[in-house]
């Protein structure tokens, strides 16, 4: 399969991040997209470096006020005080119920409190660059496709499922899929899939689009009432306005095996039939893996080849674009086999 | 004066908070009321115990499950792990814009984000039953003034004002200034005012009352720009549906001189003589002080006499509650200072 990926995502490398008010080193490491540039060459899959800027599709997936904090976060650290060059930032204050996020504080951890969904998605001197990168790289994927790639795979991180229309969360910044997406409307698709097969709801994803009738959102998933992100992703949510009937959640308790999991699957699948998507993106995360430190469903690698031939099955245009995945050194050979049985099938 | 303390207060003792990503030791310390209550007995004002059940007030000002939570989360934390009695929860999501709140997920740490607009309120075992005699001191105050005193003092910590409807926030958890003015209109008061002039915004309060007309609200605060709570407390809030024109805030920037912040002043109190009000409820908040450590407006020791000869010109049935101030030392003498203003005019 034609893929997709940069150096660049290295650039994004933060230390630490915090785990339920501890701070612990990132889950979300450099490895993550070493390991499967690795696993894709050794599989004889051709590598290409991004090719698209992904600038004029940014502003139809995320707000300006946000795209223009991402990017300047890191200079607006640093001006505070130069030895911030070797501290993290932090949020420590939220705008939920009753607060405002329409008027942006001048004071930094109070901005940084507007964008962000969490504690754990750490910035740094490289972040923006990287996740740039990321979104470059899926829109490069959606050209290819557009132009009569059967498939690509866009290998990156950070990931950005979690990403919302203006918030970062979940170690996401900007919404790869959401990019490749909309891309592939751009040029032409009437209607696009997004089939979310990481083990955490695509809460940035479905958001993007929530009130969308061109683009279908399905997802696979932890339940949230105990998985992240615990604030989205239940089986209610089935889109508003224009989007009415257009958002598919599938959650399934922590601990579900692959049965199950196979069977919600194809359930997602029949709504992607029935929408009449003319392509199809897949967030790809890989933690929904058995030996997965952070997760709890059970799917082994030889299930990865079964969910690329069933993804091949809906005979579709198709990106498919890395999300999670934290059993660094599986993560290749688990991304590379969806790949394969995606080509076999 | 007639004041109102109880050494419950000391029950709420958690030993560090967040303050922008780093554990720092709680600037919100047991040793504020024992100040505050030397500083009574030294100047001969008459201390009670509380006297009076908030349970029929709290759930008029404050949501029942946010209630539920509160009173059974330590319990909640230590059914995790009874080795958790050694350790803080903190929050890590937050359900910012388009994440959910209405379902509460049984995971704690995100049961803590869905009650939470910061990390910096750390909760420990015995945070409910201070916060719970806080608010019974609240409304003890409140029954003294409705019962004929012309004035009254509540002496308690942790602070209110930063509580919400639903959340705690800002060292806060029940909005102590809230039960007391709701406590007054239970007694017969038609309109009562919330003045609020800690160096902090009200934003709880705030909220509570956002859409009733019975209840002003007036805020004198440090620009929400640059100072917590950073998502409220701009000029342009001033009230919705029902409570539309029953909400002032009056922001200035940090760093305001004691002119300015009295010219402020009389502005709250010409809003509250024109409302009509029957009663009157100050958010004492301290941390206005020249020499508070987190905070940055420029009152003297003596300026907080001539606040309380000030308010003492609204010649209204009066509650003082205890908010802010965190130069711990000189707190006692600051809080009795406003009181012998207010009984000298
Ligand atoms: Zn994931
Ligand atoms: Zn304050």
């Amino acid at each position: 399969m034609r893929t997709v990926f940069t150096p660049l995502h290295a650039l994004h490398a933060p230390a630490t991040e915090f785990f339920r008010g501890e701070r612990v080193p990132c889950f979300e490491k450099v490895d993550r997209a070493r390991y499967v540039h690795e696993a894709l060459v050794a599989r004889g899959h051709r590598v290409d470096a991004p090719e698209v800027d992904s600038r004029p599709v940014l502003p139809q997936v995320h707000g300006e006020r946000y795209l223009a904090f991402l990017e300047s976060a890191w200079a607006r650290w640093l001006a505070l005080d130069p030895a911030n060059a070797e501290r993290q930032p932090f949020p420590s204050t939220w705008p939920i119920r009753t607060l405002r996020a329409d008027r942006e504080p001048s004071e930094f951890s109070a901005q940084l409190g507007v964008y962000s969904m969490d504690n754990g998605t750490p910035i740094c001197a490289g972040t923006w660059d990287a996740a740039k990168a990321g979104a470059d790289a899926a829109a490069t994927a959606a050209r290819w496709v557009s132009q009569g790639e059967r498939a690509a795979f866009v290998a990156t991180r950070p990931p950005g499922h979690h990403a919302g229309p203006d918030f970062m969360g979940g170690y996401c910044f900007l919404n790869n899929a959401a990019v490749a997406a909309q891309a592939l409307r751009n040029a032409g698709a009437a209607r696009v899939a997004v089939l979310d097969v990481d083990y955490h709801h695509g809460n940035g994803t479905q958001a993007i689009f929530y009130e969308r009738a061109d683009v279908q959102f399905v997802s696979l998933h932890g339940d949230p009432r105990t998985e992240f992100p615990f604030f989205l992703g239940h089986a209610d949510e089935v889109g508003a306005g224009a989007g009415q009937g257009f958002n598919l959640n599938l959650p399934l308790p922590a601990g579900a095996l692959a049965d199950a999991w196979f069977d919600a699957l194809a359930a997602g699948m029949a709504r992607i039939r029935a929408f009449g998507a003319e392509a199809l993106v897949v967030s790809l995360g890989l933690d929904t893996f058995e030996h997965d430190p952070i997760s709890k469903f059970k799917l082994s690698s030889d299930d990865f080849l079964r969910l690329g031939e069933r993804v091949a099955s809906l005979d579709l245009p198709t990106v498919f674009v890395l999300e999670g995945g934290y059993a660094v050194e599986a993560l290749g050979q688990n991304a590379v086999n969806v790949l394969d049985g995606f080509e076999s099938a």
